[in-house]
C-alpha cells in the first residue's frame, strides 16, 4: 500500500493535506518575494468565495488564483538552482523514504523557495512544471489555503480548514510563530496528543513551546529549529547583512557612502546590518544596553552611544533589538528632515510608531512601503515598512538562507518521526549538533568547499570521532 | 525686461523650450527609476499622435500622459531630499542669474533626479507641486519631447522638433551621447555655429567631440563634464560600488556571500564592483590587460587571472572594461549551470550576446531584464539586461550622483556662459579645478562635513591660495 | 589586625609570597615583551646561586638582576595607561579589601601588564615606583621566583620554593597551565585540601582541571576564566587579529598585500587571523575539518580548500588548529622557495617541525626567531618561532587583552574566595555571566563607549533585570 | 678591454666609486632596518680615522665596522627573495649592460633591500657573499662611504669623497633628496656639466630640480622618479597602510581595535592609514582642507571634522599632510592622558615638536623613539620619534616596495643613459609611461598574476598598441 510507504500522502486527492500560509500583511510581516510585485489583479472576491480546481480535478485548497501556476513555476525553477543543498536531500529522500508515513501540517511563509521546500515531501516531484503557492497545489503535492491580503478572520478559518478535512489526521506539526500549534492544541486536544512532533522555526513560536513546557503542558516533543547553529548564522548575520542594503536601496534608493547610520543593539542582526552599510561607506554607531555586546561593537569599530547622543544628526536609525520602544516619540521629533527610520529587528514595536500617528503629523505614502511623516515645520522622516520588519517587507530573502532553514526543518521532522522511542521526551529540543553540521556540509557543495578529513591519528589526539560533532554543544561560532 | 534678466525663458509658451529625452530602451539602456514601475498604462496610442495640454494651457511638448504628473512631483521630492547641493546651488542661481538669456537644448536621461536638474533652469520653481517629466512640462518650466518605448524615429522626430521650433533658438547645448550635438552640426549648422558652448557628459559624446576638433571643425567651445574629477569618482567608483549590489540583487535574490565572481577591468568601475562585492563576502577573481591596474589589484587583495583559468567555476561574470567581447562564446560555453553573466562597462558589446542567438540556444525570459539561457543539455546561462548596463537597465542611480553630475553640468553651462571673451576656444576643456572643487564643496554639507581652513602661514608654506584649487592639475585623487 | 584586613598579606616580608614565574622558552613559550629586548646581559651566574636583597631587605625571591627594577617600572607606567579598567577595580579594591586574608600563590607569565595585576593585591601600592617582574619585589609587593632562560629544574625549584616558604601557607592557587596546581596536589595534598579556591585560565590547566574532576579527585572549587565570553574573544579573535600581523612582521618585514595565504583552521583564532590579512589586501584560503565554520568561511569571502590544493602556491601557511601534524614533511616539502609557514594555534605540533630536522634539510638562523630551512636543490623555506606560537614569540600580547584576563582572574579569585558556603561544589565552573560582563564594563571607558538601560517597562518585556545578566548562558556571542 | 664595456666600473679597485649614504639620524629620518638592532657596538672610533681594507685590499671605502659583511650577505639573502622583480631585471641586465660606461654617484639610504639595488650595477655579482652596506665594499662591487651616526660635516666629507676621486669621474647622478646633486651642481660644475642624467627620488629632491629647471639652470637632464604610478602607489598608499600598523605596533604595543584615531591629510598616504586602521577596529576621523579629498574621506566612511572637534578624545593623532603646524601646542595641550601622536607625512614640522620643549613640561624617553611628554597636571602625551616620520623611523620598508622603488630607478637610470640624442632636453621629465607599466609587470610575477592580452581585434577597438602604453598619461589609478 502506497499510502503507507510514502511521506507524501497529504497531497493527494484523497484529501489528505497541509496547510502552508503567507500570513497576512494585515496581521504581520511577509515576504515579499518577486513574485507579489505581479499580483496586481483588481479581482476583488474573496478566495473563500471562489470554486476553483486544480488540473488534476482537486478543490482542496484555497488561494487566490490558480491560473498564476505558470508564472510560479518560473520562480520555482530559478530558486532551485540556489537550493541545490535542499535538492540533493529531496533527492536521497525519494529514495530512502523517511517520512513515508508522515502527515504534516504546516504553516508558514510562502515563496518560490519556500515552495521548493513542499516539493520535498513528494517523491512524484522532481521537476516541478507549475508555480509557487500556486503552483503547489496545482501539482497536487501539497493543499494550500492562504492568499495574500487575507484577514484575521480568513487566517484563522485557513488553519482550521487544514486540521479538519475528513480522512485526513496530521501526526507532525511544521510551525513559524506557533499559530497553528496554539490552535491544534486549544481546539483539537485529541488530534494535539497523537501529534509525533512539532518543529517550528521562530523566536516567538519556540517562545511559546518553552512556556507551555514549563507549564508542563507540552504533550509532544517539540524541536527548536530557530536556535539551530546553521540556521541561526543564515537568518540572522548573513541574510541581514545583504538585506538592509536590499530593502534600504528598494524602497528609497539611497546612497550609502558617507551616511551616519545608528543601529540599535549589536547581536547577529545589528552586526551583520552595520558591517555591511560600514563596508559600503556609512558611518555607523551603536546603541547597545548589554556590556560585552557593546565591547564587541566597540572592537569592530563602531562608536557605542546611546541613541539621544546621535539622533539630531543621523541620516538613518536601525532597530535591531527586539526590545520595544527602541525609537520614541521624543526621539523621532529631534531627527533630521530627510531622515529615514526602519526596523530589522524581530516586532513592529521596536520604533514607536503609534506615537506617530497623531493629528499634528501629516502622513504621505511615497511609494509602497515608504511613508514621509511630515512634522508641522514641514520636516520629513521617512519611515520605512510602517516600522514593520524591513527585510520581510522591502527585500527578499535569499533563497539560499530559505534553503537552509528548509533543509534544518526537512532534517527536524525526519528526526523527530524516526526517532527511537525514548530519545525525545515531552520537551523542547535543539537540532542534534550532528544533523547542524549535516545541514552546513550539504551546502558547501555550492561554494566548491572542500572540508579537510581527519587522520585517524588526529581524530585520536582531539578525542573526536572523524565524522563529527566536531564542537561541544557551548561552542559559540563566532562569525569573524 | 524680465525676458532679459532671467535666464529661464525656455519654457514659456511664446515656444522656447528644451528637450530632454529619457532614450529608448529600444534604442540603447535608460535609467530604471523606480519610476517606471508603475508605468504600466495599456495606452498604446504613440505620444506624437495625442493632443495634450498641460494646466497652463500649453501643448509645447510630447509626453505619454500629463496626467502623471502628481506622481512625478512625490518622486521629485523624495529626490531633492538627496540633492541638497544641487538645491542650494539653484537657490544662489535663482538670486544671481547666471544663465538670464540662455536658451538650451538638452537631450538627456529623465528621472526624478534629473527632473530637480531641470527645475534648477526656473527662478520661479522652488517648491515644486507636479511631477518627473511629466511634471516639467505640466509646470511649464521646460518643454519635454520624450517617451518610454519611443522607437528610434520616434527619437530623431522628438530631437527635430526641439531644434526647430518657431520664435526661439539655442545658444546653449547640453548632450549627453552626443546625439543631439551631431544632429545641430549636421542639420541646422547655422544654429550651431551660434552655440555659445556645449556641454557633453558621456564618454562617447565627448569621443566625437575630440574627433570634432581633431578634425578642425568644432566651432564651438565644448566642455567635457565627463572626467571631471567628482563626478567620474562618483559616476564610476561610488555609484558601481552600490549599484553592482542594487542590479544583481533586484533582478535574481543572488546571495553574495561565498559566490565566486570574476570581475573584467579594474578600472575605477572594476574597483568599485570588486571591493563591495568582496565587502559582502564574495571571492572575487580580476583579469586585466594593464600591469599597473593589475598590481593594484593584487595589492588590494584580488587574484589576477585569465579569464579562462576561471570561466569553468565562477558564479558570476561581470564585465567592466570598456572593450569589446570580453566574455565570448567559446567562454560562455564554459560557464558552469545557473551561472550569471552581466555588464556594468560602457557598452553593450563586452558580452558577446550576438553569439548566444544562435538555434541550439534557447532563450527563456524569467523576469523583466532576466534571460536564461539553456544549453542543449539543459545547462542555463543566466544573462542580465541582455548585455546592456546592469546599473542602468536593473539598478537605480543614487540621487547624490546625480545631484553630482548635474551640480556640474550646470557649473560647466554657466562657466561657458558667461567666461569672457577667449577664456574658451573653439576646443574641448575640462572644468576648471576650482569648480570642480566647487562641486565637491557643495555637497560636503551633505555629510556634516567640516573642512579645514589652510593658515596664511601654511598657504604660504605649501605654495597655495586658501580658496584653492589645492591640487596639480595630474593630481590622481586616489580612493583608498 | 591588618593581617586579617587585607588581602596583600603574601608579599610582606615575613614569608608570605605569591610564584610568579616567566615560563622558560625550553619549556613552553613565553610572552616576550619589549623588556626581554633589553635582556642582553652577558651574567651566566644561575640566579639560584645569586644572594640579591631588594631595597627593603628581603631576600625571598629569586630573580635574575635586581637592579632592572628602574627599567620595569617605565614599562608599567605605559602599561598602566592601557589598563585602566584594572586600575578602576584596583582602585575600588583597595577600599573594599575583597581579597583580605587570601594567601595566593599563582604560577603564570611576567610582562609589564601582568606585573600590574600583582600590584593589584597590594592596598600600598597605588603608584609603582620601581619595575616588572623585577619591580614586584623590589617593591616587596609580591615574591617572586622566576627567570629567563631557566631550565626544566629551575623551573620545578622555583614552584616549590613558593609553596613550601615557613610560616605561610596558600590558601588560593592562581595558576596557567595546571603545573602549580598538579604540584600542590601531588606533593603537598594536605595544603591543597585547604585551598578555597583554583582559578586556571590556560586551555590546557582547565582540561586537567575536568579530568581532576571527572575522576573525583578534586577537592576544592576551580574557575575556568579561559572559557569567559570576554577573555575568549580577546584572547583570540581580538589578539590574534592584531598579533598575526605583528608577528609576521617583526620577523619578516613581508608586505601583506597581495601574498597568498592559507589559514588552517576557521575557529576565532582563524578567524581573526585571516580577517586581518585579508583586511591588509592578502588572498586568503582556509583549510577547515568542521562544516559549519568551513560555511562560516565561505560566507565571509574565503575559499575553503584542503592544504595539498593549494599548498605549492601559497606565500604563508599559519596553522591556528589545536590540532597535530596539520602540516607535514610532504606538504613543506612542496612549499615553494621563499614561503614562510607559522603556528598561532595551541601547541608547537601543528606544523611537524620534528621532520625537518633531518641530515638533508640545512638550518639556518637568519634573525632571532627565522630560521631559513634550506632543502638541497636551494629551496628555502622560511619556518618562524622553530614551530612555537607566533604570537607570544614574535609578538606581544596587547595591554588591553592582559587587561581584560586580569580583571578576569581578581573577579574570579574574589568571586570565589568571598563566595557563600555551598555557592561552589568540588567542581570546575565558568565565570557567572553577570561577572563576566562586569569584566566588559569595566573596560567600556577605554573607549569613551556609552551603554543604554533598560528602562523599567523595556526590562519587564525582556523579562531581563536591568543590570544584566543580559543573555542566556547558551548565547553565542556572534563577533561579526 | 672589460672596464670599458661594463657599467659596473666604479666598484673596481682603481678607485671609481659610488657614494651611498645611509643618513644619520642627527641630521634627518633613516630606516631603521633590522640590520640596526644588533648595530650596538661600542667603539667610538670615527670611521673616518679608521684604515680597513676590504677582503679583496681595497681602502677605497669608509664604514663603521667592514667585518659586519657577513650580517649583512644574510640580511640580503632574505631581501632577495621578496625582490624577485629586481633581480630578474638585474638577470637582463647582467646579459645585456645597458649601463656599460655609466659611472654613477649615488647618495641615498642603505638597507639590506638597497643594498640589493647596488648588486644591480655588477654583473659579476649574482650570488652576494658578504653583507648590506659592508658587504657591498666587502664585495668590492660598490665603494661606500656612510656610517650610522655620522655627523652632518661627516655627511658632507663623505660626499665630497665620492665626487672627488682620483682618476673616475661620475657620468651619472642617483640622488634622494638633492643634496649629492646640489654639491656638485655648486662645487664641481665641470663634472655636473658633463652628467648624462639625474634620476631623483625625493619630494624634495624633485622640487629642488623643477627650481633650477624654472631658473633655466639644469644643464642636465633630470628624471623625477617620484611620481612615477607605480612606485608612488607602493611609496604612499601600499606602504603607509602596512607601515602605520607597524610602527604604533612596534613602538607602543597600542591594541587597535576600538581606537578613537584622527588622520590629519587624506592624501595617498592618509588613505592608507586610515583604511588600515580602520580594519583593524579603529574609528577614524578624517581631517582635510581640499574638498575633493574630502568628499572622499565621506563616501570611503570616514567623518570628516576640524581637528578641534576631536582633539580631545582621541586616542591617536597622525599627520599625513606634508604641511606645518598641523597639530599645534594649543591642541597638544587638549589631548587627554596616555593619547599618542605621530607623524607620518613629509616633514618633521607637521607636529609643532618644538613648542612642546618648554620648562613647564617633562619629557621622558621611555623607549627608543618613545617620549612620554608629561604635563604639569601629570598628564601624558606619547609622542613617537619625536615627531619624524614614524614609517621610516619607527618600522621597516617593505621589501618589495623597495624593490618597486629601485627597479623604477634602475630603468629610469638606463633610460636616461641609453636615450638617443635629443630625447630628453635640459628639463626635468616623469618615466615614460611604458617603462612605469613595465616596472609593475615585472612585479606581478610575485603574486602569480596573469595578465590578460589584448586580441589584434580589441586592441583596434581600443586604439591601442598591445604592449602598452594601455592609459592616457591623465589617468588616475584610483586605487579602489
Amino acid at each position: 500500500d502506497i499510502e503507507k510507504q510514502e511521506f507524501s500522502r497529504f497531497p493527494t486527492k484523497t484529501g489528505r493535506r497541509s496547510l502552508s500560509r503567507s500570513i497576512s500583511q494585515s496581521s504581520t510581516d511577509s515576504y515579499s518575494s518577486a513574485a507579489s510585485y505581479t499580483d496586481s489583479s483588481d479581482d476583488e472576491t474573496s478566495p473563500r468565495d471562489k470554486s476553483q480546481l486544480n488540473s488534476k480535478g482537486s478543490s482542496d485548497f484555497c488561494v487566490k488564483n490558480i491560473k498564476q501556476a505558470e508564472f510560479g513555476r518560473r520562480e520555482i525553477e530559478i530558486a532551485e538552482q540556489d537550493m541545490s543543498a535542499l535538492v540533493s536531500l529531496r533527492k536521497r529522500a525519494h529514495s530512502e523514504k523517511p517520512l513515508a508515513g508522515a502527515k504534516i501540517v504546516g504553516c508558514t511563509h510562502i515563496t518560490a523557495q519556500t515552495a521548493v521546500r513542499f516539493t520535498f515531501f513528494n517523491n512524484k516531484l522532481q521537476s516541478p512544471d507549475s508555480s509557487c503557492s500556486v503552483f503547489l497545489m496545482e501539482m497536487g503535492c501539497v493543499s494550500v489555503f492562504a492568499w495574500k491580503g487575507e484577514s484575521e478572520d480568513d487566517f484563522w478559518w485557513c488553519i482550521d480548514r487544514c486540521v479538519t478535512t475528513e480522512g485526513w489526521q496530521p501526526n507532525m506539526i511544521l510551525d513559524d510563530g506557533g499559530d497553528l500549534t496554539h490552535w491544534v492544541y486549544k481546539k483539537y486536544s485529541s488530534v494535539f496528543k497523537k501529534i509525533r512532533g512539532i518543529v517550528e522555526e521562530s523566536v516567538t513560536g519556540v517562545h511559546r513551546l518553552y512556556q507551555l513546557s514549563k507549564a508542563g503542558k507540552l504533550c509532544v516533543p517539540a524541536m527548536n529549529v530557530n536556535d539551530s547553529v546553521t540556521k541561526q548564522k543564515f537568518d540572522n548575520l548573513y541574510c541581514c547583512r545583504e538585506s538592509i542594503l536590499d530593502g534600504l536601496k528598494r524602497t528609497t534608493d539611497v546612497m550609502f557612502g558617507g551616511k551616519q547610520v545608528v543601529v540599535c543593539g549589536y547581536g547577529e542582526v545589528g552586526k551583520g546590518c552595520s558591517a555591511a552599510l560600514k563596508a559600503l561607506g556609512a558611518i555607523v554607531y551603536v546603541t547597545e544596553i548589554d556590556p560585552i555586546c557593546g565591547l564587541q561593537a566597540c572592537m569592530d569599530g563602531f562608536k557605542v552611544v546611546k541613541l539621544n547622543e546621535v539622533i539630531r544628526h543621523v541620516d538613518v536609525v536601525i532597530t535591531c533589538t527586539g526590545n520595544k520602544n527602541v525609537v520614541n516619540r521624543d526621539q523621532l521629533d529631534r531627527m533630521k528632515n530627510g531622515s529615514m527610520v526602519c526596523n530589522m529587528g524581530h516586532s513592529n514595536t521596536e520604533i514607536d510608531v503609534a506615537s506617530l500617528r497623531t493629528p499634528e503629523l501629516t502622513w504621505e505614502r511615497v511609494r509602497p512601503q515608504v511613508d514621509h511623516v511630515i512634522w508641522p515645520d514641514g520636516k520629513r522622516v521617512i519611515l520605512l515598512a510602517e516600522g514593520r520588519l524591513l527585510n520581510l517587507s522591502c527585500s527578499t530573502v535569499p533563497t539560499f538562507v530559505l534553503s537552509i532553514t528548509a533543509t534544518t526543518q526537512a532534517l527536524a521532522l525526519i528526526e523527530l518521526y524516526n526517532a527511537p522511542e525514548g530519545r525525545y521526551k515531552q520537551d523542547v529540543y535543539l537540532l542534534p549538533k550532528k544533523m547542524d553540521e549535516y545541514v552546513a556540509s550539504l551546502h558547501l557543495a555550492t561554494f566548491d568547499a572542500h572540508l579537510t578529513e581527519l587522520t585517524d591519528e588526529q581524530a585520536k589526539y582531539l578525542g573526536l570521532n572523524k565524522n563529527g560533532p566536531f564542537k561541544p554543544n557551548y561552542y559559540r561560532y563566532t562569525s569573524r
